[in-house]
């Protein structure tokens, strides 16, 4: 099946939440010793995760956080802090194990798999392989480069629509293949310097906000920096008079080959009824994207965290996710969802693992 | 030596964050392969934890949850939605290891200890247990009952003074026994029907708020039971007239066995040099309390969250102490204080296993 065929029954593959499930996980959470509803958001984590998965979820046995990795031509203008190599420096980092991802995955117990679906240089993994006090495992690498970065979305389309599409379905395979070798949660994070200047344009061409609105200072640009990044997310909005129906077009033009591999995953995930950890702004874009393919996607995203990109904290309200931390985070790389993954899992132990009140013969309430 | 002349000498025992610590802490996290900063929170408490332990920490190896049990004469003035024996029986599920402490602590990774320093009847500890499906371990109790339960605080001092400070002397034991054996982080927890009115109480005597500022639904009463619950409080605090000076005086008055017990741990923990994670709003009493006699105390405090009952939100306020997670959780237990600990944990993962921009050869800011 191709990726605009499969991308075209999407609506009507990804259903709403399971209602029966939800009622039964509610019911059941409300027979376990404690007061009715006091575990508060992890309850409703507990009743999300049977909703999306059909059943009730005792465990999260196999999380794995899929981190896609890809260049912007857009770099080339000075938007961001960091010099574009860092993208394929970092790659070689989370292969190595020294990336906060790599400590965060572990901390969690999950897996973790970073895929080249679109770095501009060579990723030289063997870089800093054993230099890393403390680093048990590194990131698997996945060599899926669909191009060589994007193109600069201040002159002209990032990426054609055929791009686009090869990105979408690289995400979506690299998913599918976590689900076939047992993945039951997918978290998903980016690399690519610029790419906040990206997801920024994503967001104010889908909600009509001026870029001032949905624009931070991304991994820390200084004043100058952000005004320059501002200004040509305003300008490249105005170049190509982008139709917020058309999500596809929009990812093409001003989106990023990382960001496309996020929807596809997001995608993929979701119609496997695989529960997906969003963690930051660009994260967050690509779902707003993804949204606008399958509208009932938003009930099988969890939302990991609010980070300080004040674009966010938006996103987040037209998804309609309430976001597990609020930590300040700004750093990408999965970081936030990997983090979150320990409070879902608790979540789903809970509902596994507690006994009822008959069980435990605790009296009820006088 | 004795409670009392222990508590005398803490202001000058338990001191200030080690400066040097810090220092040094917050250089090594600014050299890791990350913007600075970007971890948010998570670098604030990596740092926290190298100002309490007076180096790098690099990991929590041995944290460990201690429940302090104990039962409440104001109980049968109908101030909770559960009746007095609930204590008791939720004691022996902690044992059976089928609360949600048990399950939140065993997702952390942690130990769980619940002392009986006061539960007016009979802990039926083999009660449930067996029954309670993949329930692995239970938690470890330690009998230590100091009298069976507190007289009630509307119409007399809940506890004499010897009674208090033998209590406090309980805590402190229990947790430097902890920590002899390894501890190195304590989280702190409660169970005791009742305990959420002796709690507003505490915190009413010591901010001079009015109870209804103070007061919420505890595990659930409806609105004819929250009406008595501070009308009752309120009574209470004219009738003792006291002084928020004498910390020790309001914890005999209208404190409790556990809550005497958590000042105790929270102090011992402390004067360690061991970092204390504060559940909710009974443990926040407690470490307000607590700061009463050793000003310093707060830099060795991390709240764990911040629950729904509106006492807590002024209680974090007056320690200075910002909340980890927002869950609108309501349960006690340690329940909140378990499932902080793998974030604290990932903090000082961080810090022990991230690479530096050297060691990865990662580029620096353009």
């Amino acid at each position: 099946m191709s990726t605009s065929s499969w991308l075209g029954g999407l609506g009507t593959r990804i259903l709403s939440a399971d209602g029966p499930a939800i009622a039964s996980a509610s019911a059941h959470l409300d027979r376990l010793t404690k007061p009715p509803g006091s575990l508060g958001r992890l309850e409703g984590i507990a009743i999300q995760l049977a909703g999306i998965r059909g059943r009730l979820v005792t465990d999260i046995e196999r999380p794995m956080v899929i981190v896609f990795a890809a260049d912007h031509g857009v770099a080339s203008r000075g938007v961001s802090a960091y010099p574009p190599e860092v993208t394929a420096q970092m790659v070689a980092n989370f292969v190595a194990g020294g990336a906060a991802i790599n400590v965060l995955a572990r901390a969690a117990s999950a897996g973790l798999v970073v895929v080249d679906i679109g770095i501009a240089g060579d990723v030289g993994v063997a870089t800093g392989q054993g230099l890393v006090a403390g680093s048990t495992s590194g990131a698997r690498l996945v060599r899926a480069r669909v191009a060589p970065g994007t193109r600069d979305l201040s002159i002209g389309p990032a990426m054609t629509r055929d791009e686009t599409l090869a990105a979408i379905d690289v995400g979506r395979g690299a998913v599918v293949s976590l689900v076939d070798d047992g993945a039951d949660l997918i978290g998903v994070g980016e690399m690519g310097i610029g790419n906040t200047t990206a997801a920024s344009a994503i967001v104010a061409a889908l909600t009509g906000l001026p870029a001032s609105a949905v624009t931070g200072r991304g991994t820390g640009v200084d004043e100058p920096a952000f005004m320059r990044k501002v200004a040509l997310i305003d300008a490249a909005l105005v170049l190509h008079r982008l139709d917020p129906g058309d999500p596809i077009a929009v990812l093409a033009v001003v989106g990023g080959l990382e960001i496309a591999g996020l929807v596809g995953a997001i995608l993929g995930a979701a119609e496997a009824r695989i529960p997906v950890v969003l963690d930051g702004f660009i994260t967050g874009a690509a779902a707003l994207l993804a949204a606008g393919l399958a509208p009932n996607l938003p009930a099988r995203l969890i939302a990991a965290h609010r980070s300080v990109e004040p674009g966010h904290a938006i996103v987040l309200d037209r998804l309609g996710l309430a976001p597990i931390l609020e930590l300040d985070l700004r750093l990408g790389e999965g970081s936030g969802a990997a983090l979150a993954i320990p409070i879902i899992r608790a979540a789903a132990r809970i509902g596994g693992e507690m006994a009822t009140f008959e069980q435990a013969a605790v009296s009820g309430p006088a």
